[in-house]
């Protein structure tokens, strides 16, 4: 099964990790290979790396929209090594019931991940694991072999905050 | 801060989930008040549970559109009592940073629960704290006093988990 998080809203992220959660919750294995996150800013990373059945991956902390200095090739490798993640998983003996692919939407509407390449391992992925890909901008090849898509679309959004994040509501 | 997450698609209730796990991760002080939701169906309870810092409180476990055989005069005495207990939240020394008022939606368009005595003591707790309403059919009124309003809209829906829904996904 596979499940698209999408849209300009807020909740893309929360919500797979309110997925994570559940899962656990339920003695669920469960992996989540997350692009364009520093390690330290998320307040769930605390929270998550200390739950038992979760395995946290993390590839391409930046994106060169927020770090101009950080060059396109430099993301490019380290996308492909999440690929190289998710190889490493269809060949290992560890199953997960769950699989999140966090922020994949972005590296592929950048052009980061190739969407052939993506597709065809996510539906080798998608045999043993349900998956979340979540980002916004999902391509609409994706949205075709999707089971279940949900945008999250912004509805009102507070100026006030526009252009500052909140700690514990953004990150 | 008045965040509401509505809309027919999924991600309401884990989206808020995210939020608790990511408030908790910064030391946040968070609680849960749930409707219509039993203790021991969804997986993210056992987790929740264990988290220090947050409280979870959880009223009217059962909605009369899924069980017909619960009066609605049990239900509305329910819901008066998730009320009372904001209103202790309001009263005490104990404040929150993030307060989720779970499928409080629901209980606003079945009229279990009274909009007008809501949003006056939804402003109040949102002095001290950040609120999420959750569910869907959010009121207008409610809507036009949020801050942030998500909505979680269906673009694609399995239609072999149509009737019956699936253990770390739906629940």
């Amino acid at each position: 099964m596979i499940i698209v998080n999408t849209g300009n809203g807020k909740g893309k992220t929360t919500a797979a990790i309110g997925q994570v959660v559940r899962a656990l919750g339920h003695n669920f294995k469960v992996c989540i290979i997350q692009l364009f996150k520093s390690d330290i800013f998320y307040g769930e990373q605390g929270i998550l790396k200390n739950l038992d059945g979760l395995d946290f991956f993390s590839f391409a902390k930046e994106h060169p929209y927020f770090n101009h200095g950080i060059s396109l090739d430099t993301v490019l490798k380290q996308c492909l090594e999440a690929l190289d993640k998710i190889r490493e998983i269809l060949k290992g003996n560890k199953k997960y019931d769950l699989i999140v692919l966090e922020e994949f939407n972005i590296a592929l509407r950048d052009q980061f991940i190739d969407i052939n390449i993506f597709l065809k391992l996510l539906k080798e992925l998608s045999y043993n694991s349900k998956i979340i890909v979540t980002g916004r901008g999902a391509p609409q090849q994706l949205i075709e072999i999707a089971d279940l898509v949900t945008e999250m679309k912004e509805i009102k959004h507070p100026y006030n905050i526009g252009s500052k994040s909140q700690k514990g509501i953004e990150y």
